[in-house]
């Protein structure tokens, strides 16, 4: 949980002067998310949500988050919407960070992952994909095989302090993923935008549906399928560490009922899991590190996702995945 | 910033069952608050918040808070109202905590303090207080003369790493307010219900009038004056230290615009004033004691209160709080 600019009342009611939602009726710091600070505003007009984007985020790549949410929303995906100032902007500078205004997307993320809630998601992301197809702008993948080696040599030797050997099985697995990962999209290998991040709480649902998708702040351009297997990671293992197949198989067959995938699809998604798993084994080992004792936001076990890793590495097909 | 409990959506559907307010649309934990969990809570019917009370609130103390709660909104107080459920109960059980839902009090509170703010202030403690001396229930101030002693105790020796020399400066300075303090209110010192913890971060404005007081969780049954005692030393000093006879010149004239002070009321505000810096200064060391090294909620600097404290030690009467 995070609200890491306090913002004082007079600076708001200026800044919500550029806008017509009108006066502000209340403005309650949102205790989730660990990279911007969040804001719920009551409104005459309704609840918004507005964010401050803090150090992790470059303001490079603003306009392309902002503009991806306003293209996905006129293609019909259930995302937040970037609301424009009365001088046709979405983005404007608050406590001296970029700001954004959204619209409040309905629903709740889900505490306890159920097989229903994977269908849902696979069907979403199936349709985000195809939405994102028509999308202009591009952003790299800076969390891809670069990014994890760049990361991988940040983190040093101290992956050893947390488990003995793991520096030395990261660099292994980090040398096969950089000889086997594909350089570049095919016909049969689509690339596009792809959310990057799809986590249980970006997810929201309304009596059982999927109400819609939040935080586009790791969108970028990439595989598509790389996305599903991020999902996979993310809603098809048990808390425990056992994966759930039924999930698994939820998650892909609802996927292809929008958007098959082709056989090099499919046999590349052992391979894109644990890329996937490497991503956020080296993202939490990274925050593991460099986390100060006393830090509000607690990093997250890194182990969980070397668990996941080790578990695709062994995985010889999508049947393995519940799909055949 | 505080969620301790976290709430499932299941959890909480079934929980919302038992109101009128319909389905939740959405929920967001709310980054203030250090005592309990608080959600905002969007439904159909507009925003309400939900509390969790968590472990510092005596459930047995639930019914006076919600009860006073009730009771002043019907006098005209503008404050949270809870909701009552289908049953006619505004308590239940949610996450195996009490959880009350009340509405959605519109307005900010200010970060930065103006005269003006402590104006508005003063009428609305009187007010609080008026409406009080109806409501029937009675809760005595565990954090008073004996609720010090013990608070002093449990810190032992401790407060000596904050400051060398404030063991002996806070047992002579207790020793002094046992003797002065009053043991009976008397009709030139009344006593009824009060706030206990009117800061700035518990009174809301908008459009620079007061919109209504939250957060009556250490409410209590005292000395009338001590409650205007408390709000003496949390807006009338300035972020440096520096304590602003202007502010407090505005704060009593406007509270006695509504509910004058006797001449002893008068004369004990600065020993009310030093009392109110006592509790203040003991609750903040003790946790400043107790408080792990990594908590998620830091420990307020007990320091700023010693300094409030000795101020109001030197002060001779209320001219030298900008009331003659």
């Amino acid at each position: 949980m995070a609200v890491y600019t306090e913002v004082s009342d007079d600076d708001l009611q200026a800044f919500a002067a550029a806008y017509d939602f009108g006066r502000i009726l209340g403005c309650k710091g949102i205790a989730e998310g660990v990279e911007n600070s969040n804001y719920l505003l009551e409104t005459a007009k309704g609840p918004l949500i507005l964010t401050l984007y803090e150090k992790r985020v470059d303001p490079k790549d603003l306009p392309f988050f902002i503009g991806l949410m306003e293209h996905l929303a006129k293609a019909g995906v259930q995302c937040p919407v970037p609301l424009k100032g009365k001088d046709g902007q979405a983005l404007r500078i608050l406590c001296g960070r970029p700001a954004a205004v959204v619209t409040f997307l309905q629903g709740m993320w889900p505490r306890k992952i159920a097989a229903g809630h994977c269908q849902e998601l696979g069907r979403a992301l199936a349709l985000l994909h195809q939405a994102g197809k028509s999308f202009s702008l591009s952003r790299a993948n800076n969390l891809s095989l670069d990014g994890w080696r760049a990361l991988f040599a940040r983190t040093g030797q101290s992956g050893e302090d947390l488990e003995k050997g793991l520096v030395a099985k990261l660099q292994a697995e980090l040398d096969q993923l950089g000889q086997q990962w594909p350089t570049a999209p095919a016909e049969d290998l689509p690339a596009g935008v792809i959310h990057a991040d799809l986590f249980p709480d970006n997810v929201f649902f309304l009596d059982g549906r999927c109400s819609g998708l939040i935080d586009f702040y790791f969108a970028c351009t990439d595989f598509l399928a790389y996305d599903l297997a991020i999902c996979l990671n993310a809603w098809c293992f048990e808390p425990d560490g056992a994966f759930n197949i039924t999930k698994a198989n939820r998650l892909f067959t609802s996927y292809e009922s929008v958007r098959p995938l082709s056989p090099r699809e499919k046999q590349l998604m052992p391979l894109f899991a644990r890329g996937s798993a490497m991503r956020f084994l080296l993202t939490r080992l990274y925050d593991w590190v460099n986390t100060p004792a006393g830090a509000l936001v607690k990093p997250k076990d890194p182990r969980e996702y070397l668990h996941k890793l080790m578990f695709h590495a062994r995985v010889a097909g999508m049947a393995e995945y519940g799909l055949n």
